[in-house]
């Protein structure tokens, strides 16, 4: 076994995300942490920064400063970057160059349209090239294994994840009537889903008993959930999406309405439960039976349900994931599982 | 101003509205406490129940178990009813024989439809004669005066209430496109809106970091709004209304999103600017300023803002308001108030 | 009545305290609001800022940027200085030099002792002289009415107040025998303690699920508490006291053990109950039941019970505040209402 | 491998604890979770029941009821006793009788002193003989290793470990000096703490915003640390400890104060490190660096530090557990663990 077990580095291991990928991996059975790097945090002992790993990481694991071509020069073998866009293209680029494989959780290679990324993200793609071969990645969406030889893979974002994971397989079904704004989608995020960013607006107090929207009409992540359902549907797709803050620090709860008259619950299923038939992570609960954020917590789950309601020719369904799991490093980590050939759920039961 | 003084009761004081009722009637300038009945806490002290209320009751005031008819005999000018339904009709009916105000805060005579009430309540209309000449009362939509002389006052649901109050000034301009089922409504709400119900699963435990939907699609504050949003459209409405428990005491957010192709959030403004010139509970706020429940948390304002997206052609709108307060008890306050020609935020600001 | 309104102003309103204060005195039926002063906000409005305050204070009312002089030149007629130690001693001088009241929440004036001020706060204290005129003052607990006159009123800290209303009358009538470091004190304080910080450690996401000591066993609380309690006992007191952060918005709890071999829960009560009858902010609960910080808050209520514990010969003191208002914000109204000869409670209800 | 997998139990598995348990015995490498008993939920689906557990134990899984003599019968080799205190004792005996390890969570057992038992659980102790034979357990705290051979392992209870465990090796060393009453512990629980009762004081909208004190000052848990202390010091100990609720999930936080002239924290710290080096569960904190209950959650660590006051000759001791793994069903699957001679840390890592 010990042959199969591989080094791997984390690149922006300061914030929630990035911590929470150093967790798994710390205690990843396949892998050896090797690398955890912050600019702000070099020098410093993870353990003490991080308190939580306090006995999940190696007590004498430090953050190192390390710059792209720094990485790339090591024999580190997988490298997660949890950077900013714009930032993760710059340690990308030199790391695929010399033969890394690199999973990215950043925005910066989930849209295939360079022009909506420009439009979404302010300036020019800083790494053209290398957004043409890198794939977009929900394994449990995939219909084949060729994402797995792909030199980077752009991990989705946490709001993403939940939606794409039910509604995907509907559309490729042919199951609803996606006309232009009528798929009305909703989420509602814990606090950790805004990172780890001194601002007042994210303070306990501020957030404590407040539910409030934010970012409508024109959140980022419709990009990409735009571009991979008109990939599903063979045809452009139009979403309204409205983001929201809730007083939890962790999970996604997405309510999502769509057109599909005359279709039913147990339809709906029947198509869930082919297309995932054996995936570890999926949870398709009975129609009625809403999921909760809080039974996903921690986990690396997406659980989801349908309701049919014959007054307005509407499904509602509702799904929740960990944000910072499932909706981040957990995926990531799930993406090298299956890259390697290990057990999907390696590390992450 | 002492002959101006009345004489109020509260049926149904041991609850979450019920409190808060008895908190905004016991510091009124206007009205005196005579009454505080609940069946399951006679003849214990109101401060020691329900400690929330100490330095705001008179240390001496006790729950009674009053009888509909006891109520109907005393002295008592106005009533507010706290009470389940079914229940709230056995008090309504003999205290309006007597010639007493009825603030009913039940479900009871929410609806005009009794057919409708029979469906989504399981039963038959307990007073039907009484359904008939009460009225169902959100003050800033009322268009003349003659509501104030109805002998029972229905006050909407916390769900109606902060969805009507946005929706329905737009509805009566024309300005919006609700084909069946286009309406989204999505609310969420803190665990208060459960009531005090021992049951696991509203213990803490259960619902700290918790986001999930429930009831869908059939919650029964459906027919309310859709009875309402008719009168206002002139035509039939039927929505689509998906509730959700949050983790935070109190408070509701509501996001709609609804058609109206080509409207602009400025029109949208002006047709609320107009509405509600001068009410002091209702705060629009700028397109793009989302309202946050924390901010209305105690308060009796309810706070909304809509942003068109071009791509959609929907409108989106976004409301909060304290489902304890304009949701329930302070709405009802703010009924007897203009029923007696008080200022409409007396004992409410 | 109106010639007894008063012009009064907040300095440093931006922050939790300052948000507070003008809140109340919005709603204080004989003072008007005449200057909210932060530097930060200059010129914003004050609705907008602190939108919790919508509909509570005039939606033309706005920031000013005033310095000392101007504030001093200016007809307000009462101050409350919500400032850091050092800042408010440049506000207090010139304003009590121009006659003005001056309510100071800032630890300036908060020490007789002024070695005692360098050590804790690091620095010569800025206005010995003003020191030396200030009134250190819990309304419930002065023996006469002095203070009243004094140029400046030094407001105490939130742990100070929720420890000295209980324990000062005790050790007035001598109950209790707190030799060195056997005063025992223990208090967990709410989040917004901490004030409106931009800091990693007040995120939503760090707070929740979090309680933690802090700052032991040196909190600069512990001056003005052994100050006071010295004066009360008639000799050095000398505390031990932790102070800790518990995952709630508002509200402090404390619980202080001391020795107090052979005294009752009934004498203590009876002190209690003498030195408090008739103080509508004080609630002296039965021995056995615990205030809970969720009861008071929101008021200007300090509530609180002992139990004695025959095995130890230790009283166990229970007590609790909202620590914006009875620990800051609201205690200072109330000293303002004495000064000017009001109900006590006038607009603190 | 496969040899040392054995069987293991859960009676009582339908609360908090008793879920927890599951969890951690789902994934443990060298454990067959055979039987998971609640008589409530007999027949039903454990994934249905407990919705966290999906994913973590197999879908087919279902509670049963069996009785003590069931659960003797059958062949699992363990079992784990999360009952209620006097229903353990009727499933510990036949188990016991029948050769099978028993590792009760209840306070059953954790008493040598019978009569104490009498005094604090209001009943004689229902099966004394065993009580004499059983062996109440802190792994870290035991001094040889023929604990292991005991027919039955008293777990201790939430609150002692928190306490124990930083204070045992001290009172071993002479470090301290607990005169009667002197030895002041607070600590802070996690709802969870209360169980999963369905009672309004737990409900979410009872706890939110809440920390109070509670059971002060004969709380039954006060037994089992006098016992143990006692044991430790070479004489009796009479400990001031006072319970409180905060409004988190869970998580124990507790600050201890106790006489200690002239002991310096670095002295703590050397006796800590000496009687904790290499258990993997023990976090020593410098002194300064507070332990937070966010930083255990979801962990079986105990975290703490120690800082020494000078001005009051007192150690101030503060530490932390989640109540429900170190504080009970982690702390018994760590003593399973070296019972069966297996790492110390299998399945908890």
């Amino acid at each position: 076994m010990s042959q199969s077990v591989i080094k791997v580095g984390v690149v922006g291991a300061s914030g929630y995300t990035g911590e929470e990928l150093v967790r798994v991996l710390a205690r990843h059975p396949r892998v050896r942490l090797a690398a955890v790097c912050s600019r702000s945090l070099a020098g410093k002992s993870v353990a003490d920064e991080l308190p939580r790993l306090r006995g999940i990481v190696d007590p004498a694991l430090k953050f190192s400063a390390s710059s792209p071509e720094e990485c790339a020069a090591s024999d580190v073998d997988a490298w997660f970057l949890a950077l900013p866009h714009g930032v993760a293209a710059e340690y990308a680029r030199p790391l695929v160059a010399a033969g890394r494989r690199v999973l990215d959780l950043s925005a910066d290679f989930r849209l295939r349209d360079l022009a909506s990324y420009r439009k979404h993200y302010g300036h020019e793609h800083p790494a053209p090239e290398l957004a043409a071969a890198a794939r977009y990645v929900i394994p449990e969406l995939q219909s084949d294994t060729s994402w797995k030889s792909a030199p980077l893979i752009a991990c989705p974002g946490c709001y993403p994840t939940s939606i794409q994971v039910p509604v995907v397989p509907l559309l490729r079904a042919g199951l609803l009537r996606p006309e232009p704004g009528r798929l009305v989608i909703n989420s509602c995020s814990g606090v950790s889903g805004a990172g780890k960013k001194a601002e007042v607006a994210y303070l306990f107090s501020e957030r404590d008993g407040s539910m409030k929207a934010y970012g409508v009409p024109g959140h980022r992540h419709i990009a990409e959930i735009e571009e991979q359902f008109a990939a599903a549907a063979g045809a452009p797709v139009v979403v309204q999406f409205s983001p929201h803050l809730a007083p939890m620090h962790r999970g996604i709860a997405t309510t999502i309405v769509v057109p599909a008259p005359g279709v039913t619950a147990a339809q709906v299923e029947e198509v869930w439960r082919r297309a995932y038939a054996g995936r570890p992570f999926v949870t398709v609960l009975a129609s009625g039976d809403f999921p909760d954020t809080a039974h996903v917590a921690g986990t690396n789950r997406v659980a989801f349900s349908a309701v049919a309601d014959p007054r307005t020719g509407n499904l509602v369904i509702t799904s929740v994931i960990d944000n910072l799991l499932k909706g981040a490093g957990g995926q990531a980590v799930q993406c090298l599982n299956l890259i390697m050939g290990w057990d999907e759920a390696e590390g992450l039961r």
